[in-house]
């Protein structure tokens, strides 16, 4: 049988078999019960923490049936919690025996619940490498009087199958991408650790980031499985299996040596002085054989998550450059969705359909996520990923809603559109033009330097607000150079604190769902620039955004009289720009399309 | 001499002399040196932490001859610094002598000034009834391993003129104004006291609040100089002067028992069970006499803050009558201010007339603040106040700002309007106008129920940004009734962390401030609302704003063009209900004037 990737990146099958939990959870809990244990955490993060894991890392849903991207079991004697957040609470349900409690989280606490189900002085165990320093302290916080115990993982032991560690070869990238030598960026990193004699490094994304190399031993992150330490001489020791660097040929160079990954734990255990770890991501192991060797921890963010965040004007050109040409991809797409009949197609043709725009490229190294194609009433469930169970027919009068990205070597994109099939109703109107006011907002916004999401998310919300109408998801997240779709520290959502700086790159996705009837949203890429200085202002050192995204906004949707001036003259200078940059990129019904959707409003 | 209240309470005088302070400095110093300290901090504060003191409690004025509303000095043997904000950097060096130091605050601590000043080992003291708990500990956080004494309070011991604490006399503020008997409130607060057996209470306008009460202890806010302490079995003990009950009667009824002000720390020593107290306002004394006895002591809010913010219906019928009488004073205002030739009148003029105008109310127990009217470049100086020095000419050209309020029995006002004298520029028409897109935008605002002031300040900012520009203050702050024209706990600010619930009151003030040219501010003060449910709405319980205040806007500052057709209809709407409700209360010129002041934009 072929490798599926070779044609696709998106699969549409599921895996879960609810059946095959009942009989694993009896043989973990014969591992409890052997181990003196009351109880056992599985989450579903592997030691790197990130929203993608391995088939080996793939515990919880191996054990539960659960597939979702986030989420945890606790087993306990007498029950076993699934805990999944709102996202899941229809998969989850579908997907594990009756043997598993789904429990929603985070609003119960894993702690509070371990709390009230077991005596004081009972023993949860879990693996180190799995929790972070902060989850730890987190749970035994909520837990309290019930202690945790460290231990080997006990799903591990029963699992005879279980898969190899991935082998995903890395490659260099190229600094005139970066925008900066790797050996600049290890110095930077290495001045900043203050009095740090090193600092361990555990994000896949901040160590591809700081020795400008890419991975693929994950989907959808062009990371590598691989953790390092940074001296503060600016060494590095790169822990990764040898045989992933046989394309990298002498790009590392003399300052990065590379030792295995069973090296990694004696490394740690032999460094002097001053350490530090970032206890949000650090697994709690990594603390354990520092402090075991007596090292002095110092608690701080990792080094290479704020300028990673700044791209550099290089990232910035690419990004421009790989937003062109996935917007060429996306509206040749749009423009062939737009002449099919309505009810002539799946969201499984939807999906495929665009991955093929994108692979025509010859640039596509993956797709950014799971594209989500969501017709009429599967346009509301926010994260929906079709599978050959839930493909719909895409009929007249549904709005399809199409969240996808591409993750090209010079830019990661991630671009919603929202599209009527056939006549769509008054109400969708309306809402679609809410949203589209709402991210207009964001794209106009000018702002004073130091502000942070949060001091900036309403703007995307004021006009939904007017109506009764919001949504439940942040207004946008941080957006890797090549590397995760998701990417901190910044978010403009009521829960960013960090305040956005120049070169930073965030979505810009409002939008609005009705339960059962359809959903809208719109997203494209914003990066974030210096402002110039305006005649008659008084504050200096604005912000703003620069659009990275140029696809257009589907016309049939918007109430023209529902925008303000300054609205309309921001979407038909945005289109205007769409048929500037793609029209050379599109020819024949393609262009026409093209021509007719970037008219002024 | 008359008394000067009968005729106008605001008066253009400044008593500070700045050859007073260095004598003063010179014997409290010698004080210091006696009590064997190195330091001895003077803050503006009394011990009920309010806006305005006594002229007993004015220390820092006698000592330094500044006479801002905040601020403290520092007396150390070789330098005395006087710590002071941004609104009065200006003010202070006019007002102290040379042997004092101005100090930018909080931009440089107390404590970081302290700890370069004074070796290790150094002892600051301080009167512990004039310092909070939380400002000992940022206090001694921030100036280790500096150590700060308590001590009596020297300047009281070098002050021998010293005035008598004031003796004003209470008054019962009527039930059906305040919406509910107080034996209500006690109970319900006794209730809300969770495991504690006693709650202190030091906030006069808290006190005022519980008790259904109002004071005359000092100019502008209502409240009695009093303590309080309220027993989980809803008995409160009142520490007051017996000569200030007298106007009572039997108002405060038999759960009730009041006590002098001596007796407070014996009752405070002999409390058994855990004791509550504030830390953000609760004197460090306090705390000391408590923890001395061996009492278990509870910090947490002062459990009157959030029922007192969320006003009654009563309160809030209240308060649209309030403004409706402030409102017909100050369209009597506006009309003479009209009429008046540009060059004919100085600020002093204006404040008067506008005093006087709420005075022919009959209804005026005191203004809520002092007049601020700034004329050309006094407006943009946030909290200017005019003096017999400062006294500008109203001039062609100019912008006039006006900030004032009174204090009526059924409620509290403050409003500013901004008008201009005779013909004044394009640029400040246009900053004008988006001053006013955003004052709308707060006053059309619909949000989900949880949200808090930083959830919601940009929107009266987008306006300005857009044009590079901004205002240093925050948008609104709380309002009381009857009662303190600034009160906690929310603001409409980015530092405003508590959500909003119905009945609270907020001012809506954005601003625009050219230094040295003209300042503009329009202010309305809105009450928060359940919204009703909107067809098609999806969010349950929206809250949103009703506007309070009813004056005309000036029509002459408004550039139309500049605004949606949103905005326009607010306005529109809002100046026919200015009309509706006022023109019943004036007449003649003022009729007239009324009524071209509030036609169709």
């Amino acid at each position: 049988m072929r490798d599926d990737r070779e044609t696709q990146f998106q699969t549409f099958e599921i895996t879960a078999r609810p059946e095959q939990g009942p009989p694993r959870l009896a043989r973990l809990r014969a591992e409890m019960a052997r181990a003196g244990l009351d109880g056992f955490l599985v989450p579903r993060a592997d030691m790197y923490q990130g929203e993608y894991v391995a088939p080996r890392d793939d515990r919880l849903a191996w054990l539960t049936g659960f597939t979702g991207s986030a989420g945890h079991c606790v087993a306990l004697a007498d029950r076993a919690g699934v805990f999944v957040d709102g996202r899941y609470r229809v998969q989850v349900r579908a997907q594990v025996a009756s043997d598993f409690t789904p429990v929603d989280w985070p609003e119960t606490s894993l702690g509070s619940w371990i709390a009230a189900a077991l005596p004081e002085g009972g023993q949860v165990g879990f693996d180190p490498w799995l929790v972070t320093v902060e989850g730890l302290r987190r749970l035994e916080e909520s837990a309290a009087p019930v202690r945790f115990a460290r231990t080997d993982n006990l799903v591990d032991r029963i699992w005879e199958d279980q898969p190899a560690p991935p082998m995903g070869a890395l490659s260099a990238q190229p600094a005139d991408l970066a925008g900066r030598d790797h050996g600049q960026k290890i110095a930077e990193m290495a001045d900043a650790l203050g009095d740090a004699a090193a600092c361990v490094l555990t994000q896949p994304d901040s160590i591809a980031w700081l020795l400008n190399v890419r991975g693929s031993d994950i989907p959808r992150n062009p990371v590598p499985h691989a953790l390092a330490v940074l001296h503060a001489d600016a060494r590095v020791t790169l822990f990764v299996a040898p045989g992933k660097l046989a394309g990298l040929g002498e790009h590392l160079g003399p300052g990065i040596a590379v030792a295995a990954p069973e090296d990694f734990a004696p490394a740690l255990a032999a460094l002097a002085g001053p350490v530090r770890i970032d206890p949000a991501t650090c697994p709690v192991a990594v603390a354990d054989i520092l402090a075991g060797a007596g090292a002095d921890l110092r608690e701080a963010p990792d080094p290479c998550l704020l300028p990673k965040a700044r791209k550099t004007e290089a990232e910035i050109a690419g990004a421009r450059d790989a937003h062109l040409r996935d917007g060429a991809a996306m509206v040749r797409f749009l423009a062939w969705l737009d002449a099919q009949p309505p009810g002539s197609l799946t969201e499984i043709d939807v999906v495929t359909r665009l991955e093929a725009e994108r692979r025509r490229t010859n640039a596509l190294r993956d797709i950014s996520f799971d594209t989500i194609a969501g017709t009429g009433p599967h346009g509301a469930v926010v994260h929906y990923r079709v599978t050959r169970e839930t493909n719909a027919r895409i009929e007249e009068g549904h709005l399809l809603l199409v969240d996808s990205g591409g993750q090209y070597v010079d830019g990661t994109t991630d671009i919603t559109r929202t599209v009527p099939v056939g006549a769509v109703g008054a109400e969708e109107r309306a809402a679609f033009t809410r949203v589209l006011r709402g991210m207009i907002g964001i794209s106009r916004l000018r702002w004073p330097r130091g502000l942070a999401g949060r001091d900036l998310d309403a703007v995307a919300r004021v006009a939904l607000w007017e109506a009764g109408q919001d949504y439940a998801h942040g207004t946008g997240h941080g957006v890797g150079s090549f590397l995760c779709v998701h990417e901190g520290p910044q978010r403009l959502a009521r829960t960013g604190t960090v305040p956005f700086e120049p070169g930073m790159i965030l979505s810009n996705e409002p939008g609005f769902y009705r339960e059962g009837a359809y959903g809208i949203r719109i997203e494209n890429l914003v990066v974030v620039r210096e402002a110039p200085d305006l005649p008659g202002g008084t504050v200096p050192d604005m912000l703003t955004f620069e659009t990275l995204t140029y696809v257009p906004i589907d016309r049939r949707l918007i109430v023209a009289e529902m925008l303000g001036q300054a609205e309309r003259d921001w979407l038909d200078a945005y289109h205007a720009t769409c048929r500037a940059r793609l029209a050379p990129l599109v020819e024949g019904d393609v262009a026409d399309w093209l021509d007719r959707a970037t008219a002024p409003i």
